[in-house]
Parts: structure tokens; C-alpha cells; sequence
């Protein structure tokens, strides 16, 4: 079979990297172009990234010379994966969508926008109808199509069993986020050394508000919010790589401890189309008092899967648990990459 | 004025050392006695301590070579600071107590007894009086006096203010807990660089019965618990002193935002008191987004005032609003030495 | 081909975890046996490890019901790694080297032993011939063959080959190394968090004795040691895994810094084995500034390559620069295996 | 006494933020002017601070609503401390110099001008006298005094009285240099969390050159340069304040481990003027094994004092021991501060 020809926007950035260094030996992808900003077009993507590559593999051989474009859509490649600051990932975007590209973006532009979607293949597969309605409505040959911030994603795939199972009414959250969320060079050190940092700008916002599209209905070619009341409280703590967050749900059917963890368990909706980044379970369930631990498991599932821990009751709501999360991986570059494989599937990506 | 001899019983743990450090000077408090285990009784507490005095001043000279003694109470002080293990401070502490010593201590066996007070003097000074039940009942001669565990005192002041003008009826906490507070050598340096620990053993069960009895009422000579729904998810987080804490209360009355805060910042019961380890406000409110945080909040108040940031309305509950207070001061030594500095402006160390 | 059998003493701790971790789906050994304190054995691993598994990867699922044994000399394989206690290992490798097993051993007890090679594949595998010696007047049926202390390792492999070509007559290092090192729990997280230990028991004296005998000669049946000058200072830093050291070295030939480079890339004496841990390159030579570091560089060559880098002259010998190598893995583990696998070869597991 | 007035040029840095810290409530001098970048300029301290205040301290009440100023020399007051970038200190210095003031200089310029003292008060006041020399070729009415690089300054402080007593041929020095030492932002925290950085920018080259100047004779109106042969490798650690250094040192007469240690003891030049920023003792010996610590010893002597540990005989040279001196208090703004109020004293301020 012949590899599909992707780009990466914003290569040179940590989730740029990232997407590299997992699409290094994808059995169905091949990056055959590199975009960035104007200060870096032009130049080998070694000479580009002068020094900051921030993972601890190398620069894969191939990619060290691959010339560094501009972001503008004449890339030699169908899909784009977009990894762009937010301050140009909109309009960037949407030329490449217009000119044919297939963009699976991990920026926050268009996540809300209500003919894109918000993409968890294990979730909410059928969002991708309003693809349909996109390219109509826009006059796109292309289109795009986005996956969560980092903090909610890890949440939202640990949920959406329990929400459609049981239903979910509220949502209590309190994250305790790691350093590489906030990019390059981002949190100074002399800011989070011996120290926690209580606040994270927008994250609040938006892991109030992404879950209600991702665990919405489609209907009527529209996706219907769901209706779920969302607290989220967001702390940086001094971690490199995994989100943890201490999570209390409300519970419209009243299920006893072990429904609530045979569910977690069983969840595995994309099973039979065994794609290249998906875990063998998205959620793992741990039994030990003492796990989730970022250091110990953000890797389970090569970073794809979200471990679940201490399930209980909660005195307030129903029941409560911690969930984590690789911050990169499946909440960034990965969860991008899991979406165009479900899309390869799908047959979206001809 | 002479001052008043104190003893201190667990005199070389961390807790221990804290006393020692803040009693150095203490106008009203002079150290005339250490207590430890067998292995360090006999012993100049500088061979006692053995090179593990940590904290970040010397011990003081004074200190260094005084001896250190059995726990048994024939110590020469009227008044004993506990800072002794769970295993043993349950028997030990009645033995001083019924010999007539007062006992203000940290440790947690007493705290829960309905005779023994659970003291935080800006709250539930009328508390004080369950100790006149105290010592007919158990025939002591002397009394015991026990302050709220560390993740537990920055949240009730915190808190108190809020319930006493608007009745709390519930409350959701996550902590992000320092490493001190689990005592030397406690958590293990490879569980927590680059990680967080998402259990503190009995640490929830604590935080969840202990303001109860904080914030219940005096009555009849009894402490009627308050009827307060909490639920605490505790994490530890790799930061050396400060614990952190994520809140959202549901409140009887309806405050506003601003009602809230001022509330928080008039809050200032002892001062026509004046007592040396009182912070000029117990509570500190900030304004910034990204305050309080550990280390840079932690010695507000010489580390007795409890700081308070980011209040916002919750969509769950009422408001939310992080909590920050010194683990090892205002949650341990030092609150024993504001409850002993209370008593004894309130006549009860004669 | 069928496999090796092989056990590991002392499988609990956290080089005997290593060793697991490495040897799962090694294709010439697998784990037939494993070995532990009295208080372990009977149990299974996973009962014996009690939650104490310190890896970021999970227990192997073979493992996990594998019954631990007492570390004595009935245990189903022909070759044994030892991770034991210093306080043991002494009696229990010499009790299975006597009932004919090889010992391929990580502990310090023999390293210095005239009869024992401290074997560095790469460097000295003319020491082997030590063992015909060994087993003769110990009457031994088996033999027992170490690695060097974690911190000596990386220096001395990357010496070696200056020491070959231009003779080294003196070493000035200073280490900046993991808290792995120390075990578990090891260093406690409150003497290391915003922090750094100028301090570790005996490894200077090691780091000053052990290079001595890997890069002395084989003469006349005999190791006889180098004569180098070693000057060792040992310091404890906040990283997991990676010890990063600081070396300054005179040579007795008096090379280019070109030169010196030049024999450090060249040097690859096990390529013609093609050895399962052996690494493409045991030294790699990064031209930065600012490497080797530990997040990024501790694994190269899947841990069992050091990265040099920085090299520079030296005011005051001839050349300084920094080296850097896994710990646990090329500084434990991997190294005993290395070892094994350079045996095998050999013909010496017959 | 009247206090006299100064002003701090870059007031709103890191080192700038220290100034206004330990110069609250001097005895001696009033900060009577901040001055800083154009953008700061016409600003409230508070405004122009804009929340990157770094200390665990609050800014200074009297301090918060002061205009800052550009640095022009209209100043209200008679001395300036520098704590300007070095990309702009050179010529504004030299303005203020020019115009009358007298600048103490953190910032390292004018550090190795032939006639501009590199002055650590304890070692060598007499290079004081060159100020003389400086105004009159300069032409100034005020003059320029530097004080040392924060990595060279604890060194230097604990080598002098062995330099005057035995004489130093040979310095080899690794350092593990603080966070705080690279201003803010400074270092990523994704650079440094569970790492270590083997390089700081032209770190070593100043600590292979101020040396010669500071340890230098005083001679013919010149400053001689000290011949001693330096060999510095410089890393940066995780720790917040404090830089440990592992030095060893060859010895021109050869001295017994006690005359060392005994010469470090009895080190204190300064005694008779009792300077408010003068540590009862400037070196301070620790004789447990793992002493020096940044987070225990680096406030000694609030933080003037530097700490000598672990003196021992080193194979290659004479003696080798630990340092630890905290990098902007002692290494940068409390140096200015103790060189200005010496400069008092000798009546250089009139």
C-alpha cells in the first residue's frame, strides 16, 4: 500500500514535534511537507529548529533536511495536520481547507464552530456528518476537522461511557496540568520550581465548554449540545508530560461502584478497525489506591490510552475518581493523528 | 514578666523541629524540656537529631545541647507541645494531661474525642469550655487541647467567616499537598520528581469529619457537629511546604462575589488579643488571577495567615476559590502555639 | 535457537526490576527464576513487589504469577544476574558461583577481587580469562564476573579509548548524578526538592578505584592495575535517571581537540558481535553546546550508550568535557547483561 | 542620622527586585529613585512590576506607588546600584559616573576595566584607591565599582584567605548553579525539570578571568593581575537560589587539612566597621559529610555568608572542598550593597 502524503503546520513547535516524532514509521502515513512561520521558511527543518527540539528521540534522519515551507496551501500532500498558534491557525486553516486539504487540527480556532467537529473517534464518530455541511456551506474542497484542548480530552474519553450509560448531569473538575501543555519556552522556571501556579488562561473556558459538543447528539445534520453542568478549577503543577485531574460526576441512573468501573473497562468502540494509534483499551482501570501517576502511566497505550483510578463515592455528587492523561500525545499530536486514521477508515481521506 | 516554661513532646520529628524553631524568642513561652522516644532520651538533642534538623535556620545554641527526655510526664513546664507520632500520642498525651500538664497538641488521636477541643481560636474559641467536661470526666488534673489537621485548618478559616454569615451547607476541596507534611523521610524522592501522588492515606477522611466539629456550635455543654456535606480528593504535589487547596461551597444565603470577598478580608476575631503568633489578618485575599501559590504565599503572615485567590462563581455549587496556608506552621506548630497563647491570655495555663 | 534460562537475585529492588524490564523478549535469555529476601519468598512477584514497581512500563504478564524463591542455589537456570544487597550479596554469589552457576553481577562485594574481571565489554574482555583463575583456586564450578558502580561506568567507557590511544594520567571528575542511584526509597523527597546533596556514601571512592583495575592489563594471569590519578567529587541532583559528570583529563600523548573526538566517534569494538544490548555506537558525540543532557539524552542507544559532549581544552590538564549514561541501565542492569550477552558468545554460558 | 538617598537602574529585574528587598528598612540608605527601561518608565513600581514581583515578600509599601524613572542621570540621590542588562549598563553607567553619582554595579561591563575596582570588600578594599584614577582619566565627578559574577563571588570569598596565606597556583572549580542566577523568564522549566543543563553562556570564561583581577596586588596606581591558572565547568540545576561549586585547589607552601579549615574559621577582615549587610562571619565551615545544601545553607548569614564543606585532600591537587553562596544576595545585589556601605565607611560617599 502507498503511504498517504501529510504535512505538518507549525512543525517546529513541541506539538509539531511531536506529530514528527509519532508519524515517524506510521504504516499509513508519510510526511512529505514541513510548514512554519516565515521566519523559518526556507530553511532545513534542522537549521529551523536551531537547537530546540524538545523530546527525547532524535530528529528522525528523513526529517532533518526537509525543507521548511511557508503555510500556504501548494504542500505536496492530501492531509495537513495542524499544530499552529492560535493567533494564526484560523485563517491558515481554512485556505488549506478551501484549496482541498484534508486539515485535522489540534488548535482551538475552530473546535466550537458548529460545522466542524470535535473529534473523539471513540466518542462522537458520527460528528464527522457535518463535514458535509462544512464544505457546502463554506465552499470548501477540503475541510476540517479538530480534536479537543489537552485538559478535556482526557476527561471527555473517560466520561463518554459513563455519559451514555448513565447519563451525566454535572461535571466538578480540578486538573493538576503538566509543564508541556503550555509550549515552548513556556512556564519560566523560577515560576513553578517548589511551586504550584493555580491559574491557566482559558482552560477553565474551555473544559467548560467542549464536552457539551463532544458529547453531543447529531441531529438533524446539526450537533445539539449536550446538557451538562461543567466546574473546572486548573492548577500547573511541576510535571513534564501528563494531565491529572481529580474528577466529580453527577449521575442521572444511579449505578452501583462496579457498573460505574465494568463500564470503564468494556469501553473499547473502535476494537474492530484496529488503527495504528489506537490503544488496546482507551481506558485502563486501576485498582491501587495510590494510581493514576503521571510519571507511571501517562505512557500506557503509547500515551493513547487514559487511566482511571480510586473510583468511590462522593459525598456531594455520585461518584469521583482521578483521571490522567498524556498531555502531547493523546491530547494534542496524537488525538490529531487517531482522527485521520478513523477518517483514513471512513474513506474521508480520498 | 517570667515566662512560661513549655516542654516539647516529639521533639526531633519535623513537627518537633518547627516548635523549637518558633518558640526561639517567643515572648511568653520559654522551652524547658524535650521529650522524644527511648532511643533519643538521654542524648544532647544536636546527637538526638543525628544531622536530620530540617529546617533551613540552625537549631537554636540554646537548644543544641539541652537534654532530651523520656515522654513520661515528670518534664519541669507546665504547658507540653505534642508533636508525637499517632502510634503512641494517644496514651501519652492522657498520661501528661491527667499529671496536670496542658497539652495543646498536633496530633491526631484526641481530635475527634466530643470533650476535647479542636481549636482554631478564630472560630470555636467557646469550644475551650468542653474542657472543664474534660477533666471531670477523665479525672485529669490538666487538660488536652488538639488543633486540626494541616490540609484542614487553611480550608476552615478560610471557610469560617463564609459559613458564619452565610451557612455553608457543602463543600469540594482538592488539595494539592506539600511534601512536609508527610514528616521526614516521608514520601520517597523517586515517588514524586516529575510526578504527582493522587492518595494521602486518611487524609479525605480527615478533611471530611474534622470541620464538623471545627464549625459545630457549643451547646449544653456539648459540641453539636455542623451538618456540612464535604467531599476531598488529596493529591500530593512535588513542592516542599505550602498546601494548595481547590474549594467550591454551596451556601445557604446568596452572597454576591464582592460580599464574598469582604466577608474573607474583615475577618480578624483576635486582634484586640495581640498575641505573638497571630498574623495581622488570618485571612489575606488576593486579586490576581494567578495567586495564591506556594512558594511565593506561604510566609504570608509568618506563615499563619491563610491566603485566599481566585474567588469566582461556580456552576455547580456557589463560589470556588483557592486556599493556600503553611502545612508545618499555621497547620501544625504553629497553630498549637496560637491555641496555647489564646489560653493563656484566657487564664487557663494559671 | 532455545533461549537461555536465567534468574535475577534480589528481583525486587529497583536494579532487579531493571533487569526484568530489559530481559522481556530478549531473544537469548529468559527469566526462569527469581530470587529474594525470606520476607518475599513464596509469594508471587506480583504479591512480593507490593505495589513497589518503580518503571514506567508495566510488569511483564509472565512475570507477574512467577513465584519468588529464596536466593539459594536451586534455581532453574544456568546464569544469574545479581541485584543483591551489598550486606548479602558477598556469601549468596559466591554460594552459586560454587554450585556452578555464572554470576553476572551488579552488586560492589567482588568487584575488587583479583580473581573477578570488572568487566566492560568493550574495554577489558581480556579480563575473562580471570575466571580460569578464579574457578581453580575457589574451587568453584561456576564463576562470578561484575560490572562497575553506576557512576564510574560512563566515565570509564568514555576514557577508554583515550586511554588506549593517548594514555590517561590523570582524572578530575565531578558527578551530578540521578536519584535512582540510591534504591528505593532511597533519598528522601525533602532532602532533595529545591535542592542538591554534596554528598554519597562511598562513591568517590569507588569512582577512584574502580577505573584502576577495568583499564589495567592482563599480564601474566594477573590484572594489573592502571596507573591513573583519580580525584572524585560526588553530588546528588533532582533527575530520575542520568548520571551527567564533569571530567578534566591529562594524557601523556599530547592529541588535537580534533583527535580527540575523532577516536571517541570511532570507537565501536563489539560491532562484529552484533550483541542484543550492545548499542550502534557505545559513545556518541553530540557538537552542541549545551548537551549531553539527562531528560534527552539518558537514553541513547535504549541506555546503554554515554554521550559526550562539550569537548574543550583544559587550562589546567589537557581536556575537559561532559559525560553522560543511563544509570540503571548502562550503569546496572543493562550492563550485567551486556556482559552475559559478550559471555555467551564467548562460549563461557556452556 | 540622615539616611543617605539612592537609586536602583533596572529596578524592575530580578536583581533589582532583590535591591528593593534587602534595601527596605537599611539603616544606612533610602531608596529615594527607581529607574528602568523606557517601557516601564512613567509608571507606578506596581504598574510597571505588572506581577513579575519574584519574592516571597511583598513589595514594600512605601515602595509600590514610587514613579519609576528613565535611567538618565537626574536622579534624586547620590549613589546608584546597577542591576542594568548588560546590553545597556556599559553607557549608562559611564552617564551616571560622568554626571556624579557613584555606581555600585552588579552588572558585568565595566567588571574588568583596568581602572574600576572588582571589589569584594573582605579581599580587596585596596583596589579602591584606582577610583581615583578612573575620574581622572574619565573625567568624572562620581565614579564606577563593580562587584563580581555570582558564581565567581562565593569562590572567590572562600578562596581568598587560602590565596593570602598559602597561595593559590590552580583553581578547579564544577559549579551547580541556581535558577535564579539567568533572571526571569530565565530558563524553561521544560529545559529543566528532571534535568540538568551542562553549559551557561560565558559562565566559565568570567570565572577563569575575575579571579586574576579580584585576587590581584594593588601596585604602582595599578591593579596587578593574579597568575593563577582557573579551570571552570559550569551546569545549572533545578534549585531555585544557591550555587554549589566543588572546587579544588593546588597550593603553593603545603598546609595541613586544619590550617586549612582553621584559616576559612578565623576569615572575618571586616569585623571592626560592623556594615549592616556584613555577616557576623563571611565563611562559614560545616564539618558533617553532606553539608553545603542550597535549600538549608544558603541563607546563612541572611544570605552574605558563604558556606565551605567537605574539605578534604584531593589526589590531583592539594585540598578539595563545597561551596555554597547564595547567588543574588551574596553574588549579586546584597555584594552592591556591602561594597556601597564599606565605600561609606572609607568615606567614599561624601
Amino acid at each position: 500500500m502507498e503511504k498517504i502524503k501529510v504535512g505538518i503546520l507549525g512543525a517546529t513547535g513541541m506539538v509539531g514535534q511531536r506529530f514528527i516524532q509519532l508519524l515517524e514509521n506510521h504504516p499509513w502515513f508519510e510526511i512529505s511537507a514541513l510548514a512554519a512561520s516565515e521566519r523559518s521558511a526556507g530553511k532545513s527543518y534542522t537549521e529551523a529548529i536551531a537547537g530546540r527540539w524538545k523530546l527525547d528521540t532524535s530528529i528522525p534522519a528523513r526529517i532533518e533536511g526537509l525543507g521548511v515551507k511557508k503555510c500556504i496551501p501548494d504542500l505536496d500532500c492530501r492531509l495537513v495536520f495542524s499544530a499552529l498558534d492560535a493567533n494564526i491557525a484560523g485563517t491558515v486553516e481554512e485556505e488549506f481547507a478551501r484549496a482541498g486539504y484534508v486539515v485535522s487540527s489540534n488548535s482551538r480556532n475552530h473546535r466550537m464552530d458548529e460545522d466542524v467537529p470535535l473529534l473523539i473517534p471513540e466518542i462522537n464518530d458520527d460528528h464527522l456528518k457535518i463535514v458535509d455541511e462544512q464544505k457546502k456551506r463554506r465552499q470548501y474542497k477540503g475541510f476540517i476537522v479538530t480534536n479537543p484542548n489537552c485538559s478535556t480530552i482526557g476527561m471527555v474519553l473517560a466520561l463518554a461511557p459513563l455519559h451514555k450509560e448513565f447519563i451525566i448531569n454535572k461535571i466538578m473538575v480540578t486538573t493538576l496540568q503538566a509543564l508541556s501543555g503550555s509550549g515552548y519556552p513556556g512556564v519560566a522556571s523560577m515560576d513553578i520550581m517548589d511551586n504550584v501556579l493555580p491559574f491557566i488562561g482559558s482552560e477553565e473556558m474551555k473544559m467548560e465548554t467542549e464536552p457539551q459538543k463532544i458529547l453531543g447528539r447529531f441531529e438533524n445534520n446539526k450537533i445539539v449540545m449536550a446538557d451538562i453542568t461543567i466546574s473546572a478549577s486548573c492548577n500547573r503543577v511541576p510535571v513534564t508530560d501528563g494531565h491529572l485531574e481529580s474528577i466529580s460526576i453527577e449521575l442521572e441512573k444511579k449505578p452501583s461502584r462496579q457498573d460505574v468501573i465494568d463500564v470503564l473497562k468494556e469501553f473499547n468502540p473502535l476494537e474492530e478497525f484496529d488503527l495504528p494509534s489506537s490503544p488496546s483499551r482507551p481506558i485502563v482501570v486501576r485498582e491501587e489506591d495510590d494510581r493514576p501517576q503521571p510519571r507511571y502511566d501517562r505512557n500506557e497505550g503509547n500515551g493513547m490510552a487514559c487511566v482511571v483510578g480510586r473510583v468511590r463515592e462522593c459525598p456531594i455528587l455520585d461518584y469521583k475518581f482521578s483521571v490522567l492523561s498524556h498531555n502531547t500525545i493523546r491530547g494534542a499530536a496524537g488525538a490529531a493523528i487517531l482522527n485521520a486514521e478513523y477518517m483514513k477508515v471512513k474513506g474521508l481521506l480520498k
